[in-house]
């Protein structure tokens, strides 16, 4: 007999995600997703990813044409864009500065490729002067790098490296899952070849899709692996000269078959995952691409000087952080995850730790997304000092939010945002 | 500016998918798609991640504790199973008697199997004989191979193939994606190894995330290739002997620790996919697992006997047939394609051609999940009708309908569904 009581309809509980993602999503984003389907060649499902397509272009600031959605979290987005352009051999230069520059050197190795890292200390990003000599050293087929490592909330410039990987024929590939739409991210004008990323932080929506963007330069590149599956077609011709790609859920050349007016047929899309990645573009896109990251801008430095305020110490270099993240130090003589936890309980706020070196010694606080709120800082931060101060950590009450409204009452625009 | 117009909000138009698939999913299903999400550690999460492989321990008939989700299409699922556990030189038999059958070889090729293939010509399946003949000539590592073959629509029995792997130490992986709950799957009684699937068939879902179940046996074999990704651990250690697995994000090694009750970091889960699943799940275990199966039956059959008695040749062999899809040769003098076009414009009912050599040669017609139903059943019927006679084919007029109504007249329980 089946246990209604045990598995009763999905009914979570109330929570405020402020932590390093996945965020609260925008509701509009979540009423998209509930439309009905139609099916996988239907005009309105093609005009749909069609429209995906041109939509992700203004988030990426890119001419690019082959810009689509992986049906899979971010994380099988990177893999797609790595799989598909390493040869088994090809050098790989990955600058590490966190958890997911480690992840681009696991994923890149297991794609067959010969992985050079340098490192940087958690909670620095590297100057370029740096990257350019490894990549002289190293003349890597490809560089890949994160923009933003939610790990220790750095962000790494990228503005320079673009124009010199190209000018040494090295492919640049930039995660962007954590970055998108709260920082710049201008692929065509820093000549990035393949970019991609999430849905579940700045954008604003669920995880399960990662939009990516390519450059006719990476497209060139891929395209030279390019083979088509048996039994989709009656001639079973193969395209590509190169080594096949190891993966097929993430083989790009077939995946574009899918997304061009071919719609050589992969996958069956993931309707309800594009309809929501549709939705967060639009809402980015009618807010103004640039109004959303000045949001990010003011509602994570609000964030970051109230808990500055608070006698909490930020973490790492602030002259390279993420807007909408920011790392402080788990003061001494508190428990860093049992007020992680009451807070979630008592409070219904959710915050970060973070992983490895930095497990249990940082705390991580998002303002992203449709959670890049005056509303949500204030809340959050008064929550926050109440825990703080039962925890016997001291600073002059009301700091923080003083801090926080100080922010915005410099702020003109965004004062009521 | 944002052009509001081009980009207008989600607005599908309604469509009543008949087609193999995907199908319209269940409303319900959609409601708990719109439901706000949680964090990743939250414990409603991890009760909603628990409950989920409860829920589909019951829906793959198993006592597997690692029954969980991949997040991707069933595609995604198979492609998990299949490169955890091949070695680069492993021989796996696959025997092919359609489309997805060529799908795995490519897969298992691609994970750098040794693979071996027998083939079936489209519309017929395998004797349990010649499998085991098969077997015992390749001595492979694994046998995959497909339940239900959508582009034949034929249903592969599998009784007889897992005490006979078993005895001969080779892994049995089926794929159920078109298949599942709509057709008898007995994964502990039929001994098999891993079994994946998709929702957007029988279990009335949207694509984009993938059920699987692996035996005990299974995580035995696959544990060998056990590795921790850099920079979540503060030890680094591998805990694996065996060769590193090709993917990260199909790593099953590592999406069972994030499963487990160590919730060790791998993707973010898809939360909305999760939560869409989990009602799939709950939908069909609250009619009754039987009850679903003999619903697919029911409709199944009126749907078929309806399209004969419209002088419909039915396709390939009629004893091993999917309940829930039914294929027909497109008639002479009719163009399958043009019918198709204003059956779904005119009519808003879509239904399916096949792949490679059955492109525009067949017709496919599902009665699936949520449109496993009556009224869909007429109500295709009907429309088929008035678009055939107009194309000239010829047939006793309401004969279709009628066939149908006398299965439905002699069903009892199922009359009113």
């Amino acid at each position: 007999m089946f246990d209604y009581k045990k598995h009763g309809q999905i009914n979570p509980p109330a929570r405020l995600l402020m932590g390093p993602g996945p965020i609260n999503a925008d509701p509009r984003v979540l009423r998209a997703m509930s439309a009905q389907l139609v099916g996988q060649y239907d005009p309105a499902m093609t005009d749909y990813m069609n429209e995906t397509m041109s939509l992700y272009r203004d988030i990426f600031q890119t001419q690019n044409q082959w810009t689509l959605l992986i049906d899979g979290t971010s994380r099988a987005a990177i893999e797609a864009c790595l799989v598909s352009a390493i040869n088994p051999g090809d050098k790989v230069l990955i600058p590490v500065f966190g958890r997911f520059g480690h992840l681009l050197t696991e994923i890149a190795e297991r794609a067959g490729a010969d992985v050079h890292t340098i490192e940087a200390p958690w909670g620095q990003v590297f100057p370029a002067s740096v990257i350019k000599e490894a990549i002289k050293k190293v003349k890597p087929t490809m560089l890949a790098i994160v923009q933003g490592d939610t790990s220790t909330t750095m962000l790494q410039p990228l503005e320079e490296l673009g124009e010199f990987c190209r000018k040494n024929g090295v492919l640049l590939y930039c995660d962007a899952t954590a970055s998108i739409v709260g920082n710049p991210m201008l692929v065509d004008e820093w000549q990035l070849d393949a970019v991609s990323c999430g849905l579940q932080k700045c954008l604003g929506g669920p995880s399960g899709s990662g939009p990516i963007t390519l450059s006719d330069n990476f497209v060139e590149h891929i395209r030279k692996r390019h083979h088509v599956e048996a039994g989709i077609r009656a001639d079973h011709h193969q395209e590509g000269e190169g080594t096949r790609i190891r993966s097929n859920y993430f083989d790009l050349p077939m995946i574009l078959d899918y997304w061009s007016e071919e719609r050589l047929n992969h996958h069956t899309e993931a309707t309800t995952m594009l309809y929501g990645a549709r939705e967060c573009a639009r809402i980015v896109l009618q807010e103004g691409l640039d109004n959303c990251i000045a949001r990010h801008q003011l509602h994570g430095h609000a964030m970051a000087k109230g808990l500055s305020a608070m006698n909490l110490e930020l973490f790492g270099d602030k002259s390279h952080k993420m807007t909408n993240v920011v790392g402080v130090n788990i003061p001494a003589g508190i428990d860093g995850e049992e007020l992680r936890k009451v807070l979630l309980l008592d409070f219904g706020i959710e915050i970060g730790t973070s992983f490895g070196p930095l497990a249990g010694k940082i705390w991580r606080v998002g303002t992203m997304g449709y959670n890049a709120r005056k509303d949500t800082v204030l809340t959050t931060l008064a929550a926050l000092e109440t825990l703080l101060r039962i925890g016997g950590h001291s600073f002059t009450a009301s700091a923080g939010i003083m801090a926080a409204l100080e922010v915005y009452a410099e702020s003109n625009s965004f004062n009521n945002v």
